[in-house]
């Protein structure tokens, strides 16, 4: 998702403030995405890792570990770790959707192939777990190896719950905690352990990771209906035509009528979408409320988020911290 | 590979002999395969689990564990960790090769999808290092780590060693290294390592499990010109039909005249395959002794096996993993 707007950007306050941390960051991730071996790796990760990657991700660990009084060299570690981590699923995820457009860029997969994608993102996940275990800390281990098998497992699930009707809210908040809040959350959590916070501290970090990434994956899917391609980088309409069961749609499956029904199951379940029916679907969205509906909950979610950081001790980091839960859903506000 | 053979079975002596070791593995992995969340995951796993893998693998680093006199629990949770990385790396290959056979079997990716493989693969690869984590050496984390790497990075190497003629032994020897030797010598590695075993036992544990899977892919290369279907379960010329450039053709096209270049262009570097095209390869293999050479230097490095293990205290199970040696080499010898 992009994050250019023209309001206020706590992001590039963030950016600004983390400057030397994540030029250390930069070069870590440069010097472990080579391969004396393989010269298409690099070829292959650049396009995604210089490709407009904003390091919200890396950023957070960057910024809980600095506001917990961090002074060791571990948090860069982690920070690049996120990224690979995130820059692997991406990768897999674009084999996985037949997604067009990532980043407003042809995907990896159109510009080089599937076996690229799949053995470039094990390679980058490999990097990950190589740099998160120099830092010789268990716990951060656990953390970090539990959210890879959330986000793995979050995306299996996704594949069932896509395309089926009966999938409820529950299912769907599942499935974003997996694909998108554990990494989030594992990235803010780790931030704190590393730094050696006390348990309250690493679980309010935790909490605001947690609801940050679901804001975060809700805004993205409600501009998937109502987004500007330009802005996004992202067709509108892109997960009705992968027949992507969100929370829109979720919701207006709850309320449809036995005709609206039908429509769904063809388009959705069915996957027979003929010319008009991207229309249609947005139409009855409209009728029965679910976008602003859909909104509402991003935005009780980003709440969420600014509640838990603003337990923690006062600082400028956890003020960006704090306007960065609104800056996420802004765009949609 | 199928490793039945009507000779001496060093592979069931170890089996028997680390029979109660196995079934605990066996049931870490089924408990560790299970997904409370997505049940589409034991089903794909299930599949290849189950599919008659001998748990060679797990078996090295049982017995490397055993007989350096480790009396722990870790030995179990770390050949979980060796089979769930083998396992995740077949899922991916199959995306990856559209090999139409696995075991004898259909691949994961004609019953299920690419999206699966992907994503359940992912999956085990997460839980393998959720369970390597458990055991809390740091050592092993490490070393594991840096076989996942050098895994993926030997597969995209592949990818452009394959299709092209300027592909010598060399870069064959680091691919193979890459994506078979690497889990083998890892295997044997961590059974030595968290046994506590000195570091020049150690090495010998690595270079056995080295040389081991260098003979055991370069078997496999071998046979896929060889082999019998029935036997191997994969059917004679895959890799030629796939525009591999394993062994014996690195060897022939060495040693080709010009016409012979020009056919090992068209057929593998341009894909342009004709029918009588694999017989005249075969011809041309035949003609250089190239499967005579291939065969030979299997036998080298299973010798170089032997030799390695044999450097360590004598028992038993050192003497079942040298006669292992010698049964990967059995079917061409």
């Amino acid at each position: 998702m992009s994050l250019d707007t023209p309001v206020a950007k706590p992001h590039d306050r963030l950016a600004a403030t983390l400057d030397a941390d994540l030029a250390e960051v930069n070069a870590l991730i440069r010097a472990r995405m080579a391969s004396k071996h393989a010269p298409r790796i690099p070829e292959v990760t650049a396009h995604l890792v210089d490709a407009g990657g904003k390091r919200l991700r890396p950023m957070l660990t960057l910024a809980a570990a600095r506001m917990c009084g961090y002074g060791g060299p571990y948090h860069v570690h982690l920070a690049a770790t996120v990224e690979f981590i995130h820059t692997a699923t991406l990768l897999h995820d674009d084999v996985v959707d037949e997604s067009a457009q990532r980043r407003g860029r042809p995907t990896a997969n159109l510009l080089w192939d599937n076996k690229s994608s799949v053995l470039v993102g094990d390679y980058l996940f490999a990097r990950a777990f190589q740099l998160m275990t120099e830092t010789g800390n268990l716990r951060v281990l656990n953390i970090l190896s539990d959210a890879a098998a959330t986000i793995a497992e979050g995306e299996v699930l996704q594949l069932t719950a896509a395309q089926n009707l009966a999938t409820t809210e529950a299912i769907y908040l599942q499935v974003v905690r997996g694909k998108t809040a554990a990494l989030f959350s594992a990235a803010t959590e780790v931030g704190g352990v590393i730094a050696g916070a006390d348990d309250a501290q690493v679980q309010a970090l935790f909490d605001y990771g947690d609801a940050l990434g679901i804001a975060f994956q809700i805004v993205d899917d409600l501009l998937d209906y109502q987004g500007d391609a330009k802005a996004t980088g992202k067709n509108v309409g892109d997960d009705f035509r992968e027949r992507k069961l969100t929370l829109p749609v979720i919701k207006a499956v709850a309320m449809a009528d036995a005709e609206e029904r039908a429509f769904w199951s063809r388009t959705i379940e069915k996957g027979d979408q003929r010319d008009g029916d991207l229309d249609h679907a947005l139409d009855l969205l409209h009728r029965h409320g679910t976008l602003d509906a859909t909104r509402t909950e991003a935005l009780t979610w980003a709440e969420k988020a600014k509640a838990a950081i603003l337990t923690l001790p006062e600082s400028d980091l956890r003020d960006m911290l704090a306007d960065l839960s609104d800056y996420v859903v802004a765009r949609i506000n």
